[in-house]
């Protein structure tokens, strides 16, 4: 079987990892794959790790949808604010998969406020999955629209959602997060200029960033979340990978075995998240679709830190995850992503 | 006026970053510089980027102590352990600037916990005063001996100093710190491996860093700290620099601009303490004695931000910074060291 | 099929990468892989972007040989020096297939020159076919024993052999390249540590690389060659990647498109080799199996720059390549690993 | 004596440097310095590491250029093509070293082909000394005009003068150079965002780098220049450094030591010529004035290693430098800016 497929906005990253692993996978058959302003290019020439992959070259977004009929999955890989529109016109037999923040939170005031735009279409919203596989995974497979997470929201919550599930936190919960350079896209930028990106260490939007409201949404269908979230992101000098560090204090004692085996419990089924002794790394889950986990506990206070790829498990790699789910397939297929030491 | 000096241990980064201070320092005359695998050679050949600035060559250590009496001052920069068989054998006339953590603490059993063996200079130990500069000016002035904070020590406290000396906090203290690639120190290890370290963020010795007994037992000097205190290292992907984040509840809301005045107030005379309008960043302060604080606040959640350079305020720079002082000089002599862009 | 396998030496980066691959090659079953001083550990402890993805253990390399009679292929991925014991004691039905310098050099005088021993199986040398899979496929599919070229040796002769095949060269022939610190192997050392290496570019081993005679020794086997070599090495600042820039002097004037079009013939059935408008850059083939190539050109003056994984194409990739063809298999089989962007 | 200086063109890393070198410069005071889209803003507010350093502002440029009358001399480091509307407005009193590449070329042909614009200040071109002070100390001292040399063009004009001086050279010279990304200037671009430049190495402006004809010239200013020069440019991962590997072919054989001697002697009253054994490294010169360096030998190949830092040695630096000699200071003054290990 080969799933028709249109990957709209496919000169961002996001749009590139789809691309990587979309090309090798045996049940994925690229038709089209958007790029405005690159209408006409080949592919390859964009993404030059993909030359002598693929013949495919970038359209136009088409402007009559009904043509897309005959697909099967769109990937929507645009920049916030553009899903919104494209998505309620994809015809009724074709799943949406959308990468942006569009479609994530059901409170439009929300979305205003963290995204700087009123929503436009917040009845389809209303029909939108979060995408989040390890949770969601039996409300993703009969979807036919699904929100992807964003990257800090994936990293943060699969490290909170079996202490969430499990009602084991008081007090508020702190989260340390950092991430790569490329989670701040394709497009050059003061904050990316390799002199000064490649020594620096800094925070950024204190208390603010837009998966924050995300989080928190999730946490409450999770299980009993009332705690405070105080979430901080920072900028690492490295291309890829999101580590959070997430600060809690448990009701009651629970040690690092404990901790390990609740984790172990809740991620049974959970092929991509990987317990590891000590702290995880980014470097060992960089361009994969794993998500790393480990602890660290004195008393009361338990420390979880995750890591994973924000282009993969925070991005492509989630998508196509939830596509396997929503077409039946094995959800490892064509995610069989090995990475690389060193 | 020439002070008259010896480097004890010149070849680890600490001993280098004393070199590349203390050779252009006005007042500053290097009589030695030990280092026992390197006895005889340049030490230009060892830090070649002080090629054509110095002839100096390592020596051994001393065996006669008494032909030190000639010295002003001098400086430990040695392995931990060693310092403590050093330092009671420098003539009484010398003042000694230890940048171990042999002298640090006060309390003997939590040395051996952290330190990993018995102290046996513990009525040495009692003359030392702790050379954090900002809090600690007028008894490191007249000090004979004087013991020099850890990195992660320096960029803790500076960070809370003024809270605790205000008396500001509630709750549970965390501190999220990171730090680059050369507070590993001189010698290849794993950990520090190019192929593997270039991409790697992780945590390591969670709760157990040697630097949290310093921490906790200057805070109690500084001001009423009966807070718990959460203390998380990790490694970024940089030679040099430490941030920390650090997640205070105060007692009553305090908003970043009175955060901001309030730390103006307590570092009012401190040239080396510079308060940033959001976040600072590794990047402007590397190579250079000061540390970059800044803030952000939501409700009695108040987030400090210091910036510093591990080797320079973090070692070399505040012992230099130090000697100043014990010395009569301005602090700022010799520690000049304007930071690059990029 | 499944092609029975084991890895001598799995623990260094050769080792690595071809865990990384052959786990997922559809012909391939590792039945055991050796490293001494992990023996007993798992796989995945040591390479931990194995976990989850394999349940090997380390093994101690056997004492008894006859009990290999069961495989079909061996791979030595051992630390110069060791390889040239083990090959001649593996039974005559199993493939070798050696990724150190071991086997490549028929002059016995050159090896202990770069090698710094004597050769102490030269017999069995001259049964190993040298690996280059693109100039000597049809040599290689019926081998018993390959020698798998150095990293070095790949990015030049894969610049150089169109050029020789033609005779086109007059005058001397000047390889600047420059490697990733990978090149040095999983072992910290001085060159490798992070705080020095992440900001350093330096030329080492002038004129002296082991990879020279070995060179030499092909292009003589491909062409006409008896211009003269000039070989440079350097170290970059990045983890993997090797980029070499072959300044040479053509006997007539050829231009960018003429030079293509030459290295298109003589590489048509090469897939792993592609040929690339202006410049290849590391970034674009990083975890790949792929060689770039490009031209620039100026009256006689033709540069060819080339740019490969030194693990990958430079080592494990090429070894598998080469297995692929010594097992009738498509040569691609288990190497079509997409780079990604970014 | 203070000499009194206004900077054209702060805000770029030219003007960066500058002004992090001249406000600690015994003998320099900066009256003004001009950045048009950042007037009114604190100098330290985009040159963040000059925080707590200078209170100086930003200022548009002056219309009325008689105003400038009371200054001593005035820095342009402003992009190409502006320096010649301005230059020949200073007053006739005030010295002007323009660090773009306006007035480097005698041959306005040459600059309207490598600068893509033709050239309307000719006649004062002729009145520009060429700013490489280790080869023309001498009419630099009483010079009003400099123009400072390009980055490339130190770095290789540093490592050929000697044996060009010498008549030592026959057949052409290769000189295969790479530069760190600030090289690029401070403004975000493609070949300088962070995801895709810190894992890169390419070949960029193959043989057509606007510092060639500024090399030839001086070239053959310097001796009895007549060979062919292959001139290639690669773009290295870190932020700052140029290496330049410089293949020449001698007409007689000249050993390591020979070559040094020779070097030694021409460069006898450079200071920031520094001769190294062996390779030089950009980890060595970062942030200095320093050149580096080092050769290989073999028969009458001989290989000349530069080193030195494009923002320092390589601009900035070298125009304090200029400046220096041009009022009669000792050429060090302000530059000894000793750089760091690690």
């Amino acid at each position: 079987m080969k799933i028709k497929i249109a990957i709209f906005g496919g000169s961002g990253y996001g749009g590139s990892e789809l691309l990587r692993i979309l090309l090798l996978h045996p049940n994925a058959e690229i038709r089209f794959v958007t790029a405005n302003e690159h209408a006409g290019k080949a592919v390859s020439e964009v993404h030059r790790n993909l030359l002598g992959l693929t013949d495919l070259r970038f359209s136009k977004a088409p402007e009559d949808f009904e043509s897309l009929a005959d697909l099967d999955c769109v990937f929507l890989a645009l920049p916030h604010g553009q899903a919104m529109d494209i998505a309620p016109r994809v015809p009724a037999n074709v799943k949406v998969i959308d990468l942006s923040g569009d479609f994530r939170l059901r409170d439009a005031s929300a979305f205003a406020r963290h995204y700087g735009r009123e929503h436009t279409a917040m009845n389809a919203q209303s029909q939108f999955i979060y995408g989040l596989t390890e949770t969601n995974r039996e409300v993703i497979r009969p979807a036919r629209w699904v929100a992807n997470p964003g990257c800090f929201a994936t990293a943060t919550l699969l490290g909170l959602a079996p202490l969430v599930a499990n009602n084991s936190l008081s007090c508020r919960v702190i989260v340390d997060a950092k991430t790569g350079s490329s989670g701040s896209g394709a497009k050059p930028a003061a904050n990316t200029h390799h002199p000064q990106r490649s020594n620096s260490f800094y925070a950024y939007k204190p208390f603010a960033h837009q998966h924050v409201p995300e989080i928190e949404q999730e946490l409450k269908s999770i299980g009993d979340w009332t705690n405070e979230l105080v979430f901080m992101t920072h900028s690492l000098p490295v291309a890829r990978g999101i580590f959070a560090s997430i600060y809690t204090e448990t009701k009651h004692e629970i040690g690092v075995d404990d901790a390990r085996a609740m984790f172990a419990d809740f991620y049974r089924d959970s092929f991509f998240v990987r317990l590891v002794d000590g702290s995880p790394d980014i470097n060992w889950v960089k361009t994969t679709n794993f998500c790393d986990i480990g602890f660290a506990a004195r008393g009361r206070q338990l420390v979880v830190f995750t890591a994973l790829d924000n282009l993969v498990k925070g991005a492509a790699g989630q998508a196509v995850q939830n596509m396997n789910l929503m077409f039946d397939l094995d959800e490892k297929t064509g995610l069989m992503l090995t990475g690389n030491n060193p």
